[in-house]
């Protein structure tokens, strides 16, 4: 039994998202099939459309920040039940058998597919994927804000459990944007003293809002010089070239700065700033199947929910424009209004 | 009551050592004093001896691989008696009272003072240093080669404790020398599967003694590519630019590469290769009191030691053109030769 279900396409690298009809063939004995309710858009649904890494398939249907219902389970799909609310983010398979799938490190698995890599994503009424890859939403959840929880919250939630951090520590979030504004709710909420780097004096009483017990604007001069050697972790949103000296500079002895946002251009490592203060730099993707379970219920608990601009998926161009000119505030969301 | 001692010093930068007389000053409180029976060469040595590093004060005496015996001890000098065979690597003092010494990290102390900076070092008869950089030498270790563990075994075996290295670990060590040639015991000791890199075959039968299991020569094309994605941990030893992308790739998911090779150029670090694998780079500075008595029990425990050229001490400008000239195999220690 295959499904045809409808969504939105583009037939070339940049071009404008069409209706579109397509078959999801016969579902697989893993398999988990998505009635979608909402589907967040991330800077990654633009950089696939646009090919930016050379890993695009057309046509291409973007969305990899979903919610909604299970329609149908694979006889082989473990965990979830019919009608169960549930949400999928940027990984849509792994091979379950690797060193890493079985250690639990499933997002790391050499064969991880990702949910709109050489698959269609979320823009559309039905997603499927790989049953681990499909996490049950808690109760406390809305499914309109929870989309981007699933790949930009994980991203910086991630750090944080990976690195075992203490809620003692002093975090700082680079970037007040779609990934940072979720970063500093984590941070704060996970018990540490949060300081929001920017470029923008005009979002430091919504940075203070999320979370942010210091925020430094970093155009000023000596900022930080200010902060030498204070923070135990900064997180890296940002994909523009980074001050790495400097940055260093405000780790405390055996600090850490962490890159979540890719920026292209290598970035220049002092070898004598790691090694005078036994300092770390290291970055990561997304998360595990736990992670993001581990992550929704953090969120659940403390009310963490991204800020978001909704639009109908009918109206998917208008929404990719928003997010292209850098306006969006901070994550947009579709909410699929086909019948 | 001040000591008169004899040593050798430079009197300027990249001058040759003479004869020198100087005082040690009154005992501190807390200062140790040694009769140095040995020293070895390290290449700060020769980096502080030229002023690499705008740090040095001259009239210098370079030193700070010591073995010898208690001499005398400030009425605060906690842990030591007098006559008992002891070693100082590179730190003398550390404050004892800011986050970092009262966290045990006293070689991470923004106070501390390298024992040849602004201080007299240990190419002398007397050498003073605070009782917590003063460790006891266990029975088991031979103090004409202890020295070298001091400074150079310190400095690659840290990583191994502040990182938590399983013995199931695949390590790697770049190049074998100085600090490589102990670095390939202790991993191999440790438990490890042991990766050598180097750019000379002449050195893989060595490296195998030293207990490499793989010895690999980064010459030849492609041998970065063989090893993708296998090695938890690689420790860089060398001072020379790092292939950091193609190493990257030949670490596992979460391996980490760590320098302790100050290499003077910045390291181009892709941000992409540190995200898709959730990889680390880290560095560290030799370490603290405990962990340098821990890597004096381990070598002792594992008969692990370096391999020395010895030269009286009379004749330490020939010890340091030795070392200069690349050729020693592989660190150089000066036995006291003076009344």
């Amino acid at each position: 039994m295959s499904t045809i279900t409808h969504g939105y396409a583009a037939s070339i690298s940049k071009g404008t998202l069409e209706p579109f009809e397509f078959d999801l063939g016969e579902l697989g004995a893993e398999d988990v099939e998505i009635k979608v309710s909402h589907c967040g858009i991330c800077h990654s649904d633009l950089s696939m459309l646009d090919n930016e890494w050379g890993m695009s398939a057309y046509p291409f249907v973007p969305g990899h920040e979903v919610t909604g219902t299970v329609t149908a389970l694979g006889p082989q799909a473990k965990g979830l039940t019919i009608g169960q609310r549930v949400g999928v983010g940027w990984s849509a398979f792994s091979c379950l058998s690797c060193h890493e799938c079985l250690s639990g490190n499933h997002h790391l698995c050499a064969q991880a597919q990702g949910t709109i890599v050489g698959r269609h994503g979320g823009f559309a009424d039905r997603l499927r994927a790989q049953w681990p890859w499909v996490r049950p939403l808690p109760d406390a959840l809305d499914p309109v804000s929870a989309g981007p929880l699933l790949c930009g919250g994980i991203t910086v939630f991630a750090p944080l459990l990976m690195h075992s951090i203490l809620p003692s520590s002093r975090v700082g979030i680079i970037g007040i944007g779609g990934l940072g504004h979720m970063a500093l709710q984590f941070a704060s909420k996970w018990g540490c003293e949060v300081h929001a780097f920017t470029t923008s004096d005009s979002k430091e009483a919504e940075a203070r809002r999320l979370g942010a017990h210091f925020v430094h604007n970093t155009k000023q001069d000596g900022v930080l010089k200010k902060l030498a050697g204070s923070l135990d972790l900064i997180i890296s949103t940002i994909n523009v070239p980074l001050d790495i000296p400097g940055l260093l500079g405000t780790l405390s002895p055996k600090g850490r700065l962490h890159v979540v946002g890719a920026v292209l251009k290598p970035m220049p490592v002092p070898a004598f700033g790691l090694i005078s203060g036994a300092k770390e730099i290291s970055g990561s993707p997304t998360g595990s199947p736990t992670a993001i379970s581990t992550m929704l219920d953090f969120s659940a608990r403390h009310r963490i929910a991204p800020i978001i601009e909704t639009f109908p998926m009918s109206k998917v161009n208008d929404a990719l424009d928003h997010l292209r000119s850098g306006n969006a505030r901070y994550r947009v969301v579709l909410v699929n209004d086909h019948a």
